[in-house]
């Protein structure tokens, strides 16, 4: 099989301070749909065309971030051989039960050296997209909110982002598709990489504390969509970041902001397909603002600051 | 590694009547670079952000047609491991020596249960893209012809096409993506798979005649160039088959039309990305127009009979 | 002032012969907003975007068509005054006192040489766009059906095209845009005209029968919402006679479909600006193919013969 | 005629530091056409799709900003008619003979209340966009530089404009399409005029200085072609002040950005067509930063004091 392992970015649980705030949030403005909540007190989204039952769970907290994100990979067998793999390279893994998250099966859990939580899982339950697997209809904006296509890829803060590349790429079979080097030449500020064919499934960038979040990231259908989600963000008051841009880095177009508790989410669209045969794009120290936001050719004082 | 086995579409060989002739639209209209000549007269070209040296080889001969599609695959390992597995499913393979191709490593080639002509390959000379691989810029559209991002897939007319379904899923380690059944509810009359997300690396269609071209088709980046790509043809008085308009099948938004030779090819933006946990998506014989060309919603005369 | 007189196409009534299914696709497919009845049962509507009262009535009927169409002039003063040029010219009118239709002045009616109803009014209700005049926020689509920008121009079919272009040049202060010349090169095959700068506001074909309506159009904003109100149709199986494509004829893109009871309707996007200081363009009979359709570069069967 | 009196922007004679380097600019950068050098070293330039023969003149100075704009209307006795109107109004006005601008006939020339220089004219050769009026064909991007579709307003800062308006309004025919009042609610401090149906033909913003020029704007087809044009100026480190983004007034999307001499230019795309029967729109002085960019919703640093 050409796609094995590790399939692509699953569900991304991430810290509210209000939940009824950010219920109305993530279906008005964002456009996902509530698919439950648990007895804990977490809700669970899906974007309008993702058929697995969740990609996006809330959990009220005193403090904003990220608590895990999480990869579906291949089938159960993958998920034995990835475990197995993670402890031989020396990572510590916990096995969350099926069912401790709604409509999901067990769960491989562990740390990344920049202390972020992370977990693998073969089994979600495909709840469809409203347009079932025979004859189905094109998917029509028709309703409230920016409605993107999937939850695509998170960016995250933290020391030890070497010990991550290499976990991710021996362990987890990733592939390095861009990276930004400091001023020395040598260390990286920052590196992209994918699972996939994406020009990112997770990406990191060096930061002095451990376990930031910069931002979770949503796929949109076209530049016109990178627009009207701009337009529908004004009318809601939303906090922009910066954008609509386009990064020169992956070279998809952007917008990033916030959600109610100040959690930073990109919506983007576009970005070339990466295979394992190419060679990584090298971003110089010089050149990373025109990496980061192509048409600025700066970075805005968010962007390596505001992490949550 | 996430991302193994067979990659993605490499080459397809075009038999065209009239070299320069054929060499002008290629150039001109479809705006592909031409990358060599060979002592064999063959003509190559690739698309301007394609790395690779070649996607596309003219042959000059006096019949229209495909003379064979390639598939590049991760590494030399993969490609031995693969020719074992062909001659162990019962299938003929052929070693093609380094070099006989302009800038391509020694390929395996077999025939399909259709008759046509496959290879595969792990090496062909990275010339870039112009950009380089240190602090690229983007890509803008400032010259002549289509421009498109990449030959992206073929789709294929003969008689056993359940025979390659067989090969590409067991063999090969391609998912199957959307299929149409016949009248009786069982047989395929057509079937779309993929070696990696996209929502097809290659199709057929079942016809009474082996080894047939339907067409080869080329990716643009949105709706927008594919109506550029519309009226770049009319400029040029291309032939055009149908089009621009939106496929059920992958969803992918479409033009068909014809190379001076009478080949058909296509330019398409869009379609969902497939990843092998989902299901096939089925369309029963009464809904196949809509699922070839959603706003016609029926075929058009030539979908069935016009290959070459 | 220096756009005066005739301002824009203001309302259309259109018969239709089942009111319920009618106000259905009115509403739900196409996206207009309802905003009364009178008691005689016509049905008003206006886009989102429209400021005055309504742009379509629909009149149950046990046939198809066009009752009448109307152009919204700059005041009072200048109803008067281009009734008596009607009248100097030879037109006899007729006034339709204010309020026989819902939150309308005073109309002045008449015929055209090709037998079709023609209104001049001044005031109808400013009902608002749902964004006031102060402060207002950017439109977002967020509602289900096309949502057309407004109700843009119609195309008529009747004898005496000539007839028609003389009182609209003459008399209405009109500009010839372009033309489609027989094959005699002498006579008008068909003729577009603009009272403001769009490519034009009214559009005529000569036919063997008068009175004729090929369609009533609606201006899109983007060739993506093009795109849009193609999988709009399709997913409600309104029947389309060709789309989406482009016009060589004013350069818009284009789809051609029809309402419950056969009436065409078109929405289009784009077309260039029309100063009266530019000259007509001319379309000869050899290549009126291409101007209709740009991209097929021959008349649909349809395109001569369909009208209601 | 329902479109009279004045009736589009025409030429912006605009000075340049160094004519070399500007030239490179206007052509390579911008994609427009240079039609003509004068014996006074002033060079001419038109965009592709414009048909008169000039509608940008550089002059080398030893400082940056805009000489005069230009107004073409209707025809000679329009022009007659206005220069009477003007001096009727207490307006000075000179006579520039035909010639002195290249294919340009007669120009009356005055002073705006602000100090601008403004100029009338009827007459400019019409030298074609190279599609003829003829069986034309469409315009299709294939070459390089932004290669806008028409030079189409600007925006002007200077002390009395509420002098311009009257003589706007009054003696001109443009109708008020938009305004930002300032914090008495009752003061302007910027309007948006129109002598057609365009959301604005000329703007203006009330400062400190007379005869200050905010930007010259060029037309765009669409929102991707906004993109391409920020993905030009970063390629050629072109100073973009901001964008892509939107305006709340007109509703069009935007990029400002500077020439080589720190003239800023515009391009944009979109906004709604005002008639003269509407209201103007009038912004508060607390949404004033909503309403210049509505993504950010405030103004830039540079908005209201960076003029040359």
């Amino acid at each position: 099989m050409a796609m094995t392992g590790v399939l692509r970015p699953g569900h991304a649980q991430i810290r509210v301070l209000d939940m009824e705030e950010s219920v109305k949030f993530y279906t008005e403005v964002m456009g996902l749909v509530e698919t439950g909540r648990d007895s804990s007190g977490r809700v669970y989204f899906k974007t309008r065309q993702e058929r697995d039952h969740n990609s996006v769970v809330l959990r009220k907290s005193d403090r904003a971030g990220i608590d895990l994100f999480a990869f579906k990979v291949l089938d159960k067998a993958t998920l034995e051989d990835l475990d197995q793999k993670l402890q031989a390279h020396g990572v510590k893994t916990e096995r969350i039960p099926a069912g401790e998250m709604l409509e999901t099966g067990e769960r491989v859990r562990f740390q990344l050296p920049t202390g972020h939580t992370i977990e693998l899982y073969a089994e979600k339950k495909d709840v469809g997209n409203g347009h079932g697997y025979v004859d189905p209809e094109v998917e029509v904006i028709e309703y409230k909110g920016i409605s993107p296509i999937r939850m695509d890829h998170c960016l995250i803060y933290g020391g030890n982002i070497d010990g991550n590349l290499e976990l991710f790429e021996k362990v987890l079979g990733f592939t390095l598709v861009e990276r930004v080097k400091l001023e020395d030449g040598q260390t990286d500020l920052a590196t992209w990489l994918t699972c996939s064919t994406k020009a990112h499934d997770i990406a990191m960038v060096r930061h002095g504390e451990d376990g930031k979040l910069h931002h979770v990231s949503f796929q949109l259908e076209s530049w016109e969509q990178v627009l009207r989600a701009a337009d529908i963000m004004s009318r809601n008051r939303v906090s922009i970041d910066i954008g609509p841009t386009r990064h020169g880095i992956t070279q998809g177009t952007t917008i990033y902001f916030f959600d109610p508790s100040g959690n930073r989410l990109e919506v983007f669209c576009g970005g070339y397909d990466h295979y394992p045969d190419m060679h990584p794009i090298t971003w110089s120290w010089e050149e990373v603002g025109r990496g980061i936001f192509y048409h600025d050719r700066k970075l805005n004082d968010a962007f390596l600051s505001v992490v949550t």
